[in-house]
């Protein structure tokens, strides 16, 4: 099959911005003669003339993955743009899976995925440290996995002391899930555990609120938030005339290690 | 205090190559007047005239930290770089800490962060999707806190099917500590389960390795590598004339999750 040419690009844009593009996205987003990734996303891409453009809706992972495939199949350079990072909740795992179940000729492309700055990282930089120290990251969203699964994560994640990033805390489909897991870490950490709201960060309409576990289900969360839940050790640092900083401290002395171990 | 005009930027060059820098970060340290970092961090930014450069040892975090705000309070622009992003197991956090305990007129300066692409990022897009699920993100240093706590943590993360970056699995000071880890893991993990070690990545001497938990103890981590260890769920793709690529798929089945749970 040497008659195969075509390349496929997994491409991170970074949670919105142009400016969290990485130099490796950008050339990579140059060279491509077709674009293929969720609406909104291929909508942050100026058009290019010589790229075609393939938007696709939401929760297509699978069959955006095929097209892509397909096309680079044929020979040509395809770009499939995800928000964030592609290998964390995004593209990356469902270009894996097509290539698995697919033809062979899928195997004998030549694959590359570029990393970028995903949600929770940004969210992060905006607030201070709180994935300072050791960490869990989780989507809550039970399409392909069980609530009781997610249920048996938070209860790990919260016991052993991880802070937790949470993606996908709610969706039109989904309105009881955040509610469900705020309720679930309740039982294991304290009522003013930091826990850090980033809606669109990156964008214009970016909003970061910092609240405790306490209030956190009264907040309002959609599909383009990011939910950080700190730890027993994750500290608010006021400002005067500033926003507070929330970080979680790098060291455990070993007396409040214990009490979790 | 507003005398107080100086700004401390905290940025993450991300792993090694400026491949990887992102806009926002390339601005950062362009605008800068001071730079400050763990010495081959610094070596990695161009020179440029009128800006001062300040590269200090590995494990002076705190110093360093404290040294750049009290010359950001000098009313100084000032820029402490970070590798991958500063946010994970990086000068972040440092920051926060020397902040919550310094003078109040640190309380009061422009303190900004610049996320970048951390090395599980890095590494996980050099191989596939081995982080396209739920994943804890531990560094494997038992200086800020016990063993007794890491193993807690390996076991809540191995038992609840999380996959797991692994952060500093080796050092000269701690020559035994990855081995214990992945002694600890095969307690609960099938010997099967593939396992990356990625050295360097984004460098000349990048490698990317895959193995399995049984053999992992026996291949080679040091200070820039980190390991990715997959899920019951992983899977590898050979590919003819191809690296292989690993794998962790989004969905997992009731049947599988009640295993877990």
């Amino acid at each position: 099959m040497s008659a195969i040419s075509g390349r496929l690009v997994v491409i991170g844009l970074g949670p919105g911005d142009p400016r969290y593009l990485t130099t490796e996205a950008a050339a990579a987003l140059g060279e491509a003669q077709a674009l293929y990734g969720y609406g909104p996303y291929v909508d942050r891409v100026p058009a290019r003339a010589g790229q075609s453009r393939h938007p696709s809706d939401n929760r297509e992972e699978a069959a955006r993955a095929a097209q892509a495939l397909g096309h680079a199949a044929q020979g040509i350079n395809v770009a499939l743009v995800s928000g964030g990072d592609p290998g964390v909740f995004a593209m990356a795992a469902a270009v894996c899976e097509q290539i698995a179940a697919g033809p062979e000729t899928w195997r004998a492309l030549d694959v590359a995925f570029v990393p970028g700055v995903t949600a929770m990282l940004a969210v992060a930089a905006r607030i201070g440290a709180p994935l300072g120290h050791d960490f869990c990251v989780l989507s809550l969203s039970d399409n392909l996995k069980p609530w009781s699964l997610i249920e048996r994560r938070l209860d790990a994640a919260a016991q052993a002391g991880f802070a937790i990033a949470l993606y996908n805390p709610v969706s039109r489909a989904r309105p009881w899930q955040f509610a469900g897991a705020v309720e679930r870490l309740r039982r294991h950490l304290p009522p003013a555990t930091p826990v850090i709201f980033g809606r669109a960060v990156g964008r214009l309409q970016e909003q970061v609120a910092v609240t405790t576990l306490a209030n956190a289900a009264h907040e309002t969360a959609d599909m383009a938030t990011l939910v950080i839940v700190g730890t027993r050790e994750t500290r608010v640092i006021e400002r005067p005339g500033r926003s507070p900083l929330v970080y979680t401290p790098r060291a455990i002395p070993p007396a409040k290690a214990e009490a979790i171990a």
